[in-house]
């Protein structure tokens, strides 16, 4: 939006102007912007451009970048020089240093954080200690901490002295002299007050905070219900270990969100833009779960053979098959999608189950009845006009319409209530997704069909 | 997480207080909490308290409300009193008053919007005007704006004057003086500035803005993008319209995933959490869906009654109608859920449908040889030990085994591509929910199913 020169003219530029030149452009981009041209170059010209920047300018770029070309760069970068490989890492930001090296291979995470000067190493170590999506690993150290009995005064000289190259700091911490988390204090409040007066009558005294060893799912939540863009993080004692800022936060609620739609089509989690993905690993994540079904879906293969009696003395009866399990499987689908969104906004725990299962009855029942109408409908308006379904159409009519009812009544339910089990046993719920939950109803839908047709059509066609 | 009282002790307690306690407690704890509390009790209890509480503290409360909520409380209070109903709607932030009355019927909206006193009017009519899903509906006036002349000190004597009860302070907006947007100004520059130096000279040039037309879907990217927790929105002049905070950017971001989930499930969008929704409008938004995939599913009927004589000669065939139909369903919900997704997070455009489609064509053509492999061997090993396939139960493999290929080829390409055909429309891609793709391609693949063994049973079973 705000690029001095578009990125496609970037490489032209970049050829044509000396290191002075292309420092002043960059930095005077926005750094979003300044990083996306600069990853449209090769690899070669990536490394020389982030060696003539300065330090923490190259490193705000590079946070910006996909970890697959991050890790491209560094490759490179390793090769040619230690030295500027660790400077550029001990410069990034604490989180999305973590964010880069928990993805990396154990090996090369390793040999890179030896690179890290001694402080850095430390903090990088501590960070990755917290568990896989648990708050810690959102965590940065760039903030500014203050001290109850300072003054209004005393808190600005500090920013003053210790506030350059802190990403945060219209909102800094609170601590008492161990290190323990006491409130937060917005630096409007601070600026709002005559300069003698005290920490503690400034700040408000309702503090919110997160947990590091919270997960991830759970700090979005926090987020969202008291409108923060940054929180303060403590460890088990309440000291304050970090800060999550709403950034990073915004990652996590759009990856979850991703994870949730991909179980929900039926595919494995995808860690990379689909664009970039490697087409066979592509395919891998696909054909896991397309085969699993495929095998639960054999099963109606079963299930068809030990009806094939009833088949060849009514043709008609599989005629109808794909109908009627497929309005199973919508309805199916449906439920499973409404339940597993609203657990993962947090609507539903797990002690509601018995109010969606009412729910889902009455749903189930009624809309059951809708497609039984319409069903009962096409067919008798076929029946009237053509010969199709013989002297027995209205048993036929009948047949399907009471399974309808019961393959849709059997499908909400079922696609309402996996979700809860897989909760209840610790899984996650969108893996019912809604493929399984149709492969589920499938099945059981036509065992429901053929046992009413063999009720209905009893004396007739069967 | 940090109210003072837990929120079931509360109504208790609020019995058992004087007006003075009420307002000491609820304006301690942190608002979202406070709110959550006050949410639980009777709607009366409710217009009490918010009488009790100063008016700023009320609207704070009020603002974090869901809306059925608001409306119910703003229908009592307006009853028992058109004043406080004008002052409690006076002291909403602008943002969150958008929000309200953009969702009650336009005769409430009217009639609360005369409530309100001239100068909000004003500005809540010029919010309203802009198009539904607008920049312009987020917008809030809640900022200060400073003059590219001025210099820190007058910045930070501004913000003692005018930044009581703005909510957002940690960053200003330079204008010039016809109220063209220049650059945005972070109050953490002004802190670290000698104090005689100009604004000018402290912003960094380097601006990042929306459009009050923009799309909100668009806005979310920037914020993304940018990494920002604020942005400045100008009109068509140029002219600074307003700001955009970042929590009614989650909030945006959420919708449009949570939509997004309900629409890939076959759901109409649901406007209220699940279990708030009253149950025959719940039941209104899945009928709709569920009967236009089954109008459509009807033609597998029609399909298959087309291919009777086929069944009547070889009822085995029909036993595999559900794993074959199934699999490309399954197949083309999965192909839809990836190219829905990437092109909600702005991976794909419409240009890169070429680029799709032939990875769509090596994943689905891979996808079905290997389903075509397991299949295959399934019949083998049945075959082996049974004799329910007869002597031509090798044919039959081969019919399956190629339906396959055929079903989950076809499959993946029209569930990669409609999303790109609807988005060309105009539509919304999306609305290529699982459901819709798997009922376009089971009535296809039945075709495909029974011409495929019309080739390769003919002369033996046929």
């Amino acid at each position: 939006m705000n690029l001095l020169v578009p990125s496609s003219d970037f490489a032209d530029l970049l050829a044509h102007s000396d290191d002075t030149q292309i420092t002043n452009i960059l930095c005077k981009s926005a750094p979003a912007d300044a990083a996306e041209a600069l990853l449209a170059l090769p690899t070669a010209e990536q490394v020389r451009v982030l060696r003539i920047l300065p330090t923490s300018d190259a490193a705000r770029l590079f946070e910006y970048w996909p970890t697959e070309a991050q890790a491209r760069v560094l490759h490179a970068l390793e090769k040619l020089d230690h030295r500027t490989t660790g400077i550029l890492l001990d410069a990034m930001a604490q989180d999305a240093r973590t964010a880069l090296l928990e993805k990396l291979p154990p090996q090369v995470c390793a040999r890179l954080v030896d690179f890290l000067s001694p402080a850095e190493r430390n903090a990088a170590l501590k960070l990755l200690a917290y568990p896989l999506d648990s708050v810690g690993r959102l965590m940065t150290g760039d903030f500014l901490t203050v001290l109850d009995h300072w003054n209004a005064a005393d808190v600005l000289r500090h920013i003053r002295n210790h506030g350059h190259g802190i990403e945060t700091v219209h909102v800094m911490f609170v601590i008492d002299e161990e290190g323990r988390l006491l409130d937060d204090l917005r630096i409007h409040d601070v600026l709002l007050s005559p300069l003698d007066r005290a920490v503690h009558e400034i700040r408000n005294g309702s503090l919110t905070f997160l947990q590091a060893t919270d997960d991830q799912e759970a700090a979005v939540l926090t987020f969202q219900k008291y409108d923060r863009t940054v929180l303060p993080v403590v460890d088990g004692e309440g000291m304050l270990a970090g800060i999550v800022t709403v950034d990073d936060i915004m990652d996590v609620a759009e990856e979850e969100a991703t994870e949730d739609i991909h179980k929900l089509g039926g595919v494995e989690q995808l860690d990379d833009p689909y664009l970039e993905m490697p087409i066979f690993r592509l395919i891998r994540k696909r054909a896991s779960w397309l085969v699993v079904l495929f095998l639960g879906e054999m099963l109606t293969a079963t299930a068809m053979a030990y009806f094939e009696g009833e088949i060849v003395k009514a043709v008609v009866l599989a005629t109808f098959v794909p109908l009627i399990i497929s309005s199973g499987g919508n309805s199916g689908s449906q439920a499973a999608t409404l339940i597993i969104r609203a657990m993962a906004l947090g609507e539903l725990q797990l002690r509601d189950w018995w109010r969606v299962i009412r729910r889902e009855m009455i749903s189930g029942l009624v809309l059951g009845l809708i497609l039984c109408a319409v069903g009962m409908m096409r067919i008798t308006a076929w029946a009237m006009f053509t010969d199709i379904y013989g002297e027995h159409w209205f048993l036929i009519a009948l047949t399907v319409g009471f399974s309808l009812i019961g393959v849709v009544l059997w499908g909400t339910i079922s696609g309402s209530m996996l979700p809860f089990l897989l909760r209840r046993l610790g899984l996650d719920p969108a893996t019912s997704s809604a493929p399984f939950v149709a492969t589920l109803v499938d099945v059981t839908g036509l065992v429901i069909y053929f046992v009413i047709a063999g009720y209905v059509l009893r004396g007739t066609l069967l």
